[in-house]
């Protein structure tokens, strides 16, 4: 967490090796940290998905996103079966590190409901109503 | 988990009690879901917080986002020191319940670095760039 305090108070431009940043990562006990997906054109959220070290290199290195399936426990990229593919625009990491926000450009649906967004279930007092998304 | 598989599948305008989906959401062994905060306005991701049944209940209740630090072992309404509170403008579960987004109006940054973002940090390449943001 050293580096990542460090950076809390760097001026605007300061460089950091991305090998570092990924070392200083608080991984949780499964080794994952969460990576948010935003459509890179509408702003829309569109999925909240679970990345270890190896998915968040493979996603840089492929230029699609990469998870990691808590269920499956086995890497999964976006929409390799489906062709809902998520073309990364670009990758950044939070303060605290134990979130990453993918700018990306989704092919198709990005839920596996085949709705756009999986964040369809919207609070409306004490009910929840699928939303129309 | 029953619950949310069935609402996978259910019409638009459906209606859930929300005890029922708050009861059916798969908290980690931390007993915490991931709380995606958004500016209402800009689309902007503003941060990631991490959120318990009574955090979302009091979020709800009161009508600015409560999360609950993981450090600090304890209940923070976002901005209660620093005033830069979140007020609620939606709440939404995604399709399998452990992402919440909350849709805000943010007062002043919502970072604790005082940077309008959590997420200021950029892949580039093989660095990381401290982004303005």
């Amino acid at each position: 967490m050293a580096l990542l305090e460090d950076l809390e108070t760097a001026a605007d431009g300061q460089r950091t090796a991305l090998d570092a940043v990924l070392n200083a990562l608080p991984y949780n006990e499964q080794g994952l940290v969460a990576g948010i997906a935003q459509d890179a054109d509408t702003g829309a959220v569109l999925m909240l998905g679970w990345m270890d070290r190896t998915a968040i290199e493979r996603t840089l290195a492929d230029g699609y996103a990469t998870y990691y399936s808590r269920s499956r426990k086995t890497y999964w990229r976006k929409g390799e079966t489906s062709g809902h593919l998520q073309a990364l625009v670009s990758l950044r990491f939070d303060c605290d590190g134990d979130a990453l926000l993918l700018s990306v450009r989704q092919t198709g649906p990005a839920c596996h409901t085949n709705r756009s967004t999986c964040f369809y279930l919207r609070v409306e007092d004490d009910q929840v109503v699928v939303d129309p998304v």
